[in-house]
C-alpha cells in the first residue's frame, strides 16, 4: 500500500512538473542536455565503480553471458552516450512547431502547434545506456520521464539517474523532469496511474510487452513481436535475394527486425533453393520448410504450422512456397506482426501490389529487413519501434514523443454570429 | 454464442476487405461517393417511409421530444446529407500523401506514405444523418466501417445502409466496405474483435463512452466529457468577456464545447460580476458560485465541490474567483476534461502563459469555446472530437482517419555493408 502511494505520488508530481517543462524554452532543454553530458563525462569513475558492483553481482548470480555483456557500462560506453547526448542537442526542436496556421475569419486565427505529450513511462531492458538515451529523448521533447530499468543494473542506473537529475535541476528543469523506479512492484503501480501518465513505452521480450499492453488503461507504444517476412517473387534477382535473406537473418539474429519466414514464388523455387540453402547452411541457419518444399528438397526439416507464427530470434528460418504475390500478402497479413516485410523483385507491378497490400509499419523492396531502425532512417535517435497503427508507426524518434494542441486567437468572436449568418468563415491557410 | 460468431466473422471479412479498399484508387472511392449520393437522392421516398416507422415507434414508446426530433430524416435532411457527400468528393485525398521522402544512400530511398488505418468501428447516437456522414468519411479515407447506430433509428439506418452498400459495391468497392450492426449485444462482441478492428470511435453520452473505453483492448478515439472553462483575466475587456461567456454557455447548452465553469480573476470580479450576472439571468442561466463569490454576491447559489466536476449540458454555470492565471491553469488542469478552455484578456503575457500551461486539445484567447468543431476549423467534416493526446487531438477530420507506412526501395542493400563501414548513409531529404 505504501509502495502504491509512493509511485502514484511520484507520478502526480511528474504530471504537475510536466506542465512546467512543457513551457520551458528549447535553449533551457538543450542547455540541460549539455550540462548532463558534462556531468556524465566528469563522473565516469563513479559510474564505472557502480557498474562493477552490478557486474560482480551478475557473475555471482550466474546470469547468462549475453545479459552480463549488455550490462557493461565502461568509459567507452560513457563516451558514446555523451556523444549521443551532444548530437541530440543539434537536432531540431520538436516542440512548438506550427503544423497549421489558418485564418478562419479576418480576426480569428487558428494554429495547430506541436507540444509535449506530458508524462512518459518507459520500462526498459538491462542496458544502462538505454537510461541515458531515453532520458535525453524525453527531455529534448519536453516530456517528464518515469524510468524503470532492469534490476540487474540497479547500481549503475541509480548513479546515472543521480547525475542526470542533479545536472538537469541545476540547469533549471523542474525536480520531477525525471523519476527512477527501482522495484519490480512499482511497474504494476505505474500501470495504474492512468490519470498522471500519458504514455507507456515498454522495451523487452514479447511476453513482457504483451503483459504491459494487457494490464494498463494507459496507451502503450511499442511492439511485442517482430515476425518479419521476405517474399521472393518470380521476377527476383537470385543473387540479390540470397544476399538480402542472409543479411536479414544473420546480421543480428536476436533483433526484432531479423527475418523469420521466407516466402518463395513457386516458379523461382527450383532456381533459388540450391544457392539459398547452401548460403544458409554455411551460416549455420536451420531451415524449416513447408510440405511443397519438402517434396523437392527431402533433406529440409519440415515446418509445423506453429513455425510460421514463431519469432525465432535465432539461427532458424521457416520457408514456404507460395503461388504468387497475393498468397504472400495473405500469409504476411495473417501470420505476421505488422513490423517489417520485404519483397525481392525486379517487377514494378509486383512490387506495387505487395507494398500496397502488406499491412505493416515497414514494407521494403530489394533490401534487408534489418534497415528498420530509427538511426538508419536518419531520425538521429529512437525510443522504440511501434507495430500499432495509431499515433506513431515503425521506428519512433522525437516526433513520436510530441502531440499538438489547437490555439485559437480571437477578438471577442462568438459562434452565434456565424450560426445566424451575421458573419461567415473564409478559411485561408497562411 | 452464434451472435459472437456473427460479429467476429463480419469483422474478419471487413479486415480482409480493408486491404482491398486500401489499394483502391482515389477516383474509385470518389466515384462511389457520387453513386451513393445519387442513390440517396433517387430513393428519398423509401428513406422517408422507413423514417416514419421509426418516428411512429418513438412516439408510441413515449420517447422524449429531443430524441424524437433528432430521429427525423426527411427530404430536407436527405438533401443536406447528399450535399455533404458531394462536398466530400472535392476534399483532398488523405491517402497516398508522401509525408517524407529521404535518400538514405544513393540507391536506398525511404518514403513515409499516408495510408488507411484499416477497419474502424463507429458506435453513434440516434441521428440517422450520422450514418451517412460516418460512412462517407471512412470511405473517403479508405477504411472499412463497421457501424452501430441508435436502436430508435433501426428502420431508417437499415434502409440507408442498404442503399449505400448497394451503390458502393456497384461502384467497385469490396462487399464489406461497410457493415451494419443492429443489436445492442453486438457492441460487446465488436469490442472484443481486437485482431480485426483497428479503432473504435464512440459517440454519445459520457457514461457510454467511458464504458467503451474501459471495455476494449482496441484503441478508442473520442471524448467522454466536455468540461470546458473560461478564465476572465484581470486585463479582460469586460464587454468581450460577457459576450463570449454568454455565447459559450447558451448558444447550444447540450454541446460538449459549451462552457461549464467560469474562473474570474479577483481583481476584476467587482467590475465583471454585475453585467455578467445580469446577462446570464436574462438568458435563464443558473449560477453556482464559490465561497468568495458568495461573500460579495450573497444572492448567488453556492457551488459544491462536485459542481466544478460536473458537465451540466444545461442552463447552469459554476463560477469561481481565483488569484490569477496560475491558479486558473491549475484548476483547469485538475478539474477539466482537456477539451477546450479559453482566456479572456488583453494582456499578451497572461495569454501566452495560459495557452502554454493549459493541457487541453483547444486553448483559446478572446473567443467562444463553441468554436471547437471540425467544420468551424475548416476540416470540411469531422468524425468526432478527441480529448486523448495520441494520434489525433481535438476535432478529428479525414487526417485523423489515416496512418502511414514506411516504404523502403533498395537495389540489393544489406545492413552488413553499413555496419562494417563498407558503405555510409548520407540522409538527404528530397
Amino acid at each position: 500500500m505504501s509502495e502504491i502511494t509512493k509511485t502514484a505520488e511520484a507520478a502526480a508530481r511528474a504530471k504537475r512538473d510536466s506542465r512546467v517543462l512543457a513551457a520551458i524554452a528549447a535553449e533551457t532543454r538543450d542547455g540541460a542536455l549539455a550540462k548532463i553530458a558534462d556531468a556524465l563525462s566528469a563522473r565516469g569513475a563513479a559510474i564505472c565503480a557502480a557498474n562493477e558492483k552490478d557486474l560482480a553481482a551478475a557473475r555471482a548470480a550466474g546470469l547468462p553471458g549475453p545479459i552480463t555483456a549488455r550490462l557493461v557500462f565502461d568509459e567507452k560506453k560513457i563516451e558514446s552516450a555523451v556523444t549521443g547526448l551532444r548530437e541530440m542537442i543539434g537536432l531540431e526542436d520538436p516542440v512548438g512547431k506550427v503544423l497549421l496556421r489558418r485564418e478562419l475569419d479576418s480576426d480569428l486565427l487558428l494554429e495547430q502547434v506541436a507540444c509535449p505529450i506530458g508524462v512518459i513511462g518507459v520500462i526498459f531492458e538491462s542496458r544502462p545506456d538505454a537510461l541515458v538515451q531515453i532520458a535525453a529523448l524525453c527531455l529534448k521533447s519536453g516530456n517528464c520521464a518515469i524510468l524503470k530499468g532492469g534490476s540487474e543494473a540497479v547500481n549503475t542506473n541509480r548513479v546515472l539517474y543521480g547525475i542526470i537529475h542533479e545536472a538537469g535541476v541545476a540547469a533549471g528543469l523542474p525536480e520531477s523532469f525525471i523519476t527512477l523506479l527501482e522495484s519490480r512492484a512499482e511497474i504494476g503501480d505505474l500501470l495504474s496511474c492512468h490519470e498522471a501518465v500519458d504514455l507507456i513505452i515498454p522495451r523487452g521480450s514479447g511476453e513482457f510487452v504483451r503483459y504491459i499492453m494487457d494490464h494498463s488503461k494507459i496507451p502503450v507504444m511499442g511492439h511485442s513481436d517482430g515476425l518479419c517476412h521476405i517474399y521472393v517473387d518470380k521476377a527476383a534477382d537470385i543473387s540479390k535475394a540470397v544476399r538480402i535473406i542472409r543479411d536479414s537473418k544473420v546480421q543480428y539474429v536476436a533483433a526484432c527486425n531479423a527475418v523469420e519466414t521466407v516466402l518463395v514464388h513457386k516458379d523461382i523455387a527450383f532456381a533459388l533453393m540450391p544457392p539459398l540453402l547452401e548460403e544458409l547452411a554455411g551460416k549455420g541457419v536451420e531451415v524449416r520448410g513447408c510440405g511443397r518444399l519438402a517434396e523437392i528438397h527431402p533433406g529440409v526439416k519440415p515446418a509445423a504450422e506453429e513455425d510460421f507464427r514463431t519469432e525465432y530470434l535465432d539461427y532458424i528460418v521457416s520457408l514456404k512456397i507460395v503461388d504468387g504475390a497475393p498468397a504472400a500478402i495473405d500469409h504476411i497479413n495473417t501470420y505476421g506482426s505488422h513490423h517489417t516485410d520485404a519483397i525481392i523483385t525486379e517487377d514494378d507491378d509486383a512490387a506495387r501490389l505487395f507494398m500496397a497490400g502488406v499491412d505493416s509499419a515497414g514494407v521494403y523492396r530489394n533490401c534487408s529487413t534489418r534497415f528498420a531502425d530509427g538511426f538508419r532512417y536518419g531520425f538521429g535517435a529512437e525510443v522504440g519501434i511501434s507495430t500499432g497503427k495509431l499515433h506513431a508507426r515503425g521506428p519512433v524518434g522525437l516526433e513520436g514523443l510530441v502531440t499538438y494542441k489547437y490555439l485559437l486567437f480571437g477578438d471577442g468572436n462568438i459562434v452565434g454570429d456565424y450560426a445566424e449568418g451575421r458573419r461567415a468563415f473564409h478559411f485561408k491557410d497562411l
